[in-house]
């Protein structure tokens, strides 16, 4: 029996890290005197790392360690006017459109029909109200809940809290990290809607031998996995 | 009749605006060579007041404020040395101890024995989430909202969803513009604690027409001052 569906949001039913990769390509380019894409790429993925402990995730913390990345791989040459344009890559991130990724529209609306359904999305409160809002399907959840990390513990209060606990509850979303595995964990069913552009700190091996695990290609082909669910 | 208590956390339970001075004076003392101390600040208050609209409010986004602001007032001089010293002032806002207020504990426990107690404050997700932990008093609350901004609407809706609405709550805290106005404004009761530094961004005059405005000296002289309420 299944009551409660949890849908991711950044790159489940929008796009999000193409912008992200994007700025990292205009950084890239930026420190081009002063590193090579692939050493920038290592230092920036451990900075950020060690910095996500202190900032969480989300567009400032991104910019706040290239701020800093670009310091250190610089020697402390970088010039103000180079950072100002890293600050400026960082402002157009909590600013790009929201562009609906296929199927999630039509999706979001047929499962608020039948199920109970929630949003379950980490990162900037407000830059995640913003695109929220933008995304014009507020309306079709339930409830919305904006977290700072997605830990086994997040989705059993979650689900505890919106309909009838885990075991009754579908987590849907691109990130086998942070949406399937403690999803999983905590009791859930957890769907997989891969996405090709994840980023690196949010990679994990498939929990192929969870028995409440399923992987779909796109999100049309929900609702029949969750009918047969069911 | 009140069912539930509202308290902000920043500078009404624990010590909060003390380290943006700090930081504020660190900053000018960095920035001495570019700019006096007066005016330094006001340019400061203008652009935090400009991205706040973007960032939000919490610590990321005011060191992000920091950079910009030292950027421009240097007129793109300032040395990458100097910007790496303004995030190292950032991520201190980020890891400072947490000093309780006179009777913080004490009222907390006795409220939370009487009353539905909901902590509603604003800022970084898990800045906020680490401070709730560090003070010891989560446990106390029936309740936890992290929110991006403190509207009238925001009171209506947390005061629905954990009470008997509005009319029957009590917000309490610092600041007039974000605590006690819109609070106010929501239908409930507003007690205003001054505290000695409030941000300059939370002025507002004090409602003293409204006849569910009240102000006390200290979190000491709550209880009282509830019970006279109900």
């Amino acid at each position: 029996m299944v009551t409660t569906i949890g849908l991711d949001a950044d790159d489940t039913l929008w796009q999000n890290e193409r912008y992200y990769r994007a700025a990292e390509a205009e950084f890239a380019e930026l420190l081009a005197d002063y590193a090579d894409r692939v050493d920038l790429e290592n230092l920036l993925n451990a900075h950020h790392r060690q910095n996500i402990q202190l900032y969480g995730v989300g567009a400032k913390s991104f910019t706040l360690t290239l701020i800093e990345t670009a310091i250190e791989v610089s020697g402390g040459a970088a010039p103000a006017n180079l950072l100002r344009q890293i600050v400026k890559i960082g402002q157009e991130l909590l600013t790009h459109p929201i562009e609906l990724l296929p199927h999630a529209r039509e999706v979001v609306e047929e499962l608020s029909a039948q199920y109970r359904v929630v949003l379950i999305t980490k990162g900037d409160l407000l830059h995640q109200e913003r695109k929220i809002a933008a995304s014009l399907l507020g309306d079709h959840f339930d409830a919305i809940e904006i977290v700072s990390e997605k830990k086994s513990q997040t989705y059993e209060q979650i689900f505890a809290r919106h309909g009838g606990g885990a075991r009754a509850s579908v987590m849907v979303g691109n990130s086998l990290k942070s949406d399937i595995i403690p999803a999983i964990e905590a009791g859930a069913w957890g769907v997989h809607v891969p996405h090709d552009q994840t980023w690196a700190l949010e990679f994990a091996e498939p929990p192929d031998a969870a028995p409440r695990y399923r992987k779909i290609a796109h999100l049309g082909e929900l609702p029949d996995l969750l009918a047969q669910i069911a």
